[in-house]
């Protein structure tokens, strides 16, 4: 949460000032003074009645607190609903926050903590408490472990408020969120704009936030400290990235803002892609079976989309391509035989007989459903290999001695 | 990652097309092919030249990868300091990821992989695979439970390409970034737009990515199943906020979002603010010592602010105030015992004596600093009982039998 008490700032002098009130800031209108009347109305929220009130202490058999009698807590939304819910023995819970940006409250810093203790003694409600360190941190550009300090400090000014352990959960963000990875991902997007991931990415207005957001999720894994069970906290140990050379705007983005929160720039290694069965403009998708071999495919459907599907560089006619030989810069078989075909000395032969004609389409088309349908037979045996159990394993957060 | 084999999307016949590469989409110039050439320039990488092949199989002492002879693997950023490190004996490790966007993977899919599997086989280092099951969900829309199945499922292909248990981590986002939290941050994130943060929160192209997805983090909270150790997977546990009313914008955002999410709108009740020393249009601020009384003030320190500072309603002269009273409406004095005196017949009365003059500013001040100078103490000794292990219990995530 923001600051619970906003700083308010001085109204312009005369004039016909808005008074202007956001999470961040709080400005009167023209007298300085705060319209309380005319914010339930620009914000949609109900007044708080008098009736309510009644209704509040009527069914916690308490006396309502100092703040519901005298107009502090003013307004609500569904406060009706959560009172009908209480009556019927419905539980709901309570969740309130603070940011933590300072190391000592004040007083107005007190007041929901004040009355979230009446609202769970009266009630008897659960509570979380978020301390939005990361926010502080994005914000006021407060160093990492110093928000988490300050959070930790503020949680026993909070604590001091005298709320129930039993039914009481504080987390800060940095803790609770994600921990080291989460700290990581917090400190990259501090360094990069709207205006950047627009230019890196071609991100719009109308793009949803968590894209926005995103590319430092990607980034992230490039720090060895994301991950503290096998690199503790080091950040002196190298990242080298092989991947398709389209994720390249990712970890140039990364590597920009590496050096300015102390971090070694990943390294990266850099593939071409692999073509779809229809060649290098064709479309190789999912949803599309005849675009691609999958790796679950059988060999029958292995051997018919090769021949059906998968684009030949070769002549025309058998004659056509006696003469002039194939066209290998744009022959799948052949692209698919450089990235599989383990046996060097053999591709050459394959490529030099196919380039001048002497082998045909049909032969190299052979070739390549021996090799991938032993390829793709090897990876269905091996993945039958692997169980949940496996899988937990290389999941599991454990401790590895790998540095 | 997205894609690491991305749709290569067809190029239109004839005229002067660029070829555009980016994460997500992949298209060719105008004859429909990539010109890797241009993309290394276009990019900034460095080709990966036959004399760093070389190095790698000395280094390594085991001959290269087919997708290093055969230039599949063309381009690269630092990988020469990398080979320094190794060569040096200082560790580095590997990074790569996959986007779970489907059940099976095919062929292109498992180029990285085995790559990657030779990396770490030829260099013996530790490897981490994200998972960006988020990214999915966000990008394609998919169902989140949809989407880390998706990523178990694509885990045990990766798997069966044969990599170390003991030096391979492979985590989702969904798990490692932040469990159940964290899933409610992303789903609030897809339903909100750049456009709509801006119109709700006023933030512009200059703020930083961070700032600009926060508001999910702030909004997760109002749903119960962020907190499986106090209420399982319920999401029927209604929510209730206090909070100043500064805070609405971000709780009108949840509430939008909560319906389309499968949740129950967040309820609320709001305050007012509490003002600065200097009244409504004064700034209270931490970083202001005299603009609030802090909760680790001493005595003297309270008595001192409230007698020089606080803004008085109090007329100019004695025989002023004898005459009109005090203007209770931006009176400082008066509004802090508003909140803070709990008497109220005692609070009653004073508003009596000091709104009609009879009660001096100096009498009500007086007033106020034994109910502050009473209440702050109380706190002070409440938080000197707030041990680490206190703060811990608080914040441990423990079974809470709250429901």
């Amino acid at each position: 949460m923001a600051e619970e008490q906003p700083k308010v700032e001085a109204a312009q002098e005369g004039g016909e000032q808005e008074q202007v009130i956001d999470p961040w800031s709080v400005s009167g209108g023209a007298d300085g003074r705060i319209d309380y009347n005319k914010l339930l109305e620009q914000f949609g929220c109900s007044k708080l009645t008098e009736d309510l009130v009644a209704r509040v202490e009527k069914l916690t058999g308490k006396p309502a607190h100092p703040f519901l009698k005298r107009g502090i807590f003013f307004a609500h939304r569904d406060l009706q609903e959560i009172l009908d819910c209480y009556e019927k023995g419905i539980p709901f819970y309570l969740y309130t926050g603070r940011g933590p940006s300072s190391e000592a409250l004040h007083l107005g810093h007190l007041v929901p903590f004040m009355f979230t203790k009446y609202l769970q003694d009266a009630f008897g409600a659960p509570l979380v408490i978020q301390l939005t360190d990361d926010e502080k941190s994005l914000w006021r550009g407060l160093d990492i472990d110093e928000a988490r300090r300050l959070a930790r400090e503020n949680a026993k000014d909070i604590i001091a408020c005298g709320f129930d352990v039993s039914k009481t959960f504080i987390f800060s963000d940095f803790e609770f969120v994600g921990g080291a990875f989460y700290r990581n991902i917090i400190r990259i997007q501090r360094c990069v704009t709207m205006n950047q991931v627009r230019g890196i990415f071609g991100f719009s207005m109308e793009d949803n936030i968590g894209k926005i957001a995103f590319p430092a999720v990607q980034a992230a894994p490039s720090f060895p400290d994301c991950f503290p069970h096998m690199f503790g906290t080091r950040k002196d140990i190298r990242c080298l990235i092989p991947c398709a050379i389209d994720q390249d705007p990712y970890f140039r983005m990364t590597r920009d803002v590496a050096p300015r929160i102390g971090h070694l720039k990943p390294a990266l290694i850099e593939s071409k892609f692999f073509p779809a069965l229809q060649g290098e403009s064709g479309k190789m998708s999912a949803s599309d079976a005849n675009s691609a071999i999958f790796v679950n495919d059988t060999p029958a459907q292995i051997k018919d989309k090769i021949n059906k599907y998968a684009f030949s560089g070769g002549g025309a006619t058998v004659e056509e391509h006696r003469a002039k030989g194939a066209n290998l810069a744009v022959d799948v078989p052949w692209k698919y035989l450089n990235f599989f075909m383990e046996d060097d000395a053999k591709l050459g032969r394959i490529g030099e007989e196919y380039g001048s004609g002497r082998m045909l389409t049909g032969e190299i088309k052979k070739e390549l459903i021996t090799v991938l349908t032993d390829m793709v037979s090897r990876h269905q045996r091996a993945r039958a290999q692997v169980t949940e159990e496996v899988v937990d394993a290389f999941m599991a957060v454990r401790p590895m001695n790998v540095v």
